[in-house]
């Protein structure tokens, strides 16, 4: 039990010490680094939390992050609007923008179906998924999720859901990351590598 | 580069990467754990530093955070006031607390000297201090720096400013941690506490 010598600071530290991996420690640090900052400065830190979550708009079509109805990504006409890639949340969308290497669209599923933390199917954005298959216009599903059971669980139940549409659904290659070393690689990777593996022609493709 | 998806969401990672120790992939992070948070937690969230950086006092007598204009500790009649521990921050006091070994008081001077960073003496809450002294009702003063060559400098400037005031100015003890071994302690700090030694009825003398 730590004493603070100010119930503002407490406060303070026990809001910083809300976001994932913060300690207590580490939040009072933040907190001094504050406290050394001018009011204008804070004021403005402060604001931009509450602008935020006040603000902030998800587009209608891919339920991404945005700042208007449709997203940057959704409202570009070079994309390919019949590729959508099915991914958990925005920072995975952000990911696979950086590689430059998909030209499709997004599908945000807002998170994982997880029984252990009480997320069911109905808590994830997979309704309008079906609903953007069912109007025809979609050529081929990638699914992008972690390979954790919850990602496997979640690949399976949106691969249910879309099978009688007989659209391709494909997921992103496993195997071992470039650099590594095959000899510290685990078995579970190396022999999805093994059972994937890609004509030489086709490895070193990259558009 | 990093392409956000929204304006308000690239504010918001800006504001929590200035943290110290904070960058833009732990604070987009906490950007989507605010998102999931309702409107009204993240608005308290947002306040709380402005609230903060507005009604935080700092005590008049030792500078210590304080709501009040005097600290709990400079305000308890209980503690001895003619014994100051001289601290950088409120940390140090909060750790020194902690032990619940020290029945003086404190002041906090706000930081220590540090050329390299501009600070200097005029900087720092010194010239408070040496007015405590002047008051006439201190008995002793006990350093509490870091032992970095910003600590020594600092400790060396107090130590020369309260010298003709003829009160016993001490350091805390410098030596081998507690559950440490010898083998493995550095060798000043081993040499520090050869020179330093307590004799063997003090050792484990805790009040």
């Amino acid at each position: 039990m730590i004493n603070y010598p100010s119930k503002l600071v407490e406060e303070a530290v026990e809001a910083l010490a809300s976001l994932p991996g913060v300690g207590r420690k580490t939040a009072l640090r933040y907190v001094l680094h504050l406290l050394r900052q001018d009011t204008e400065n804070v004021r403005k830190f402060g604001n931009t939390f509450i602008r935020l979550r006040e603000e902030l708009k998800y587009c209608r079509t891919c339920h991404n992050i945005s700042d208007t109805e449709q997203c940057s990504i959704c409202a570009n006409s070079k994309r390919d609007h019949g590729l959508i890639c099915v991914v958990e949340d925005v920072r995975d969308v952000m990911a696979i923008e950086n590689t430059q290497q998909f030209t499709g669209v997004y599908h945000v599923l807002g998170g994982i179906i997880s029984p252990m933390d009480g997320i069911g199917p109905n808590d994830l954005h997979i309704d309008s998924l079906v609903e953007r298959v069912q109007s025809g216009e979609v050529h081929e599903i990638v699914m992008a999720l972690s390979t954790t059971m919850e990602g496997d669980t979640t690949n399976f139940y949106i691969y249910r859901r879309l099978k009688d549409f007989n659209i391709p659904v494909s997921t992103i290659a496993r195997g071992i990351a470039i650099g590594d070393e095959l000899e510290y690689a685990d078995e579970v990777t190396l022999g999805r590598s093994i059972v994937n593996r890609v004509p030489y022609e086709r490895t070193f493709q990259v558009k």
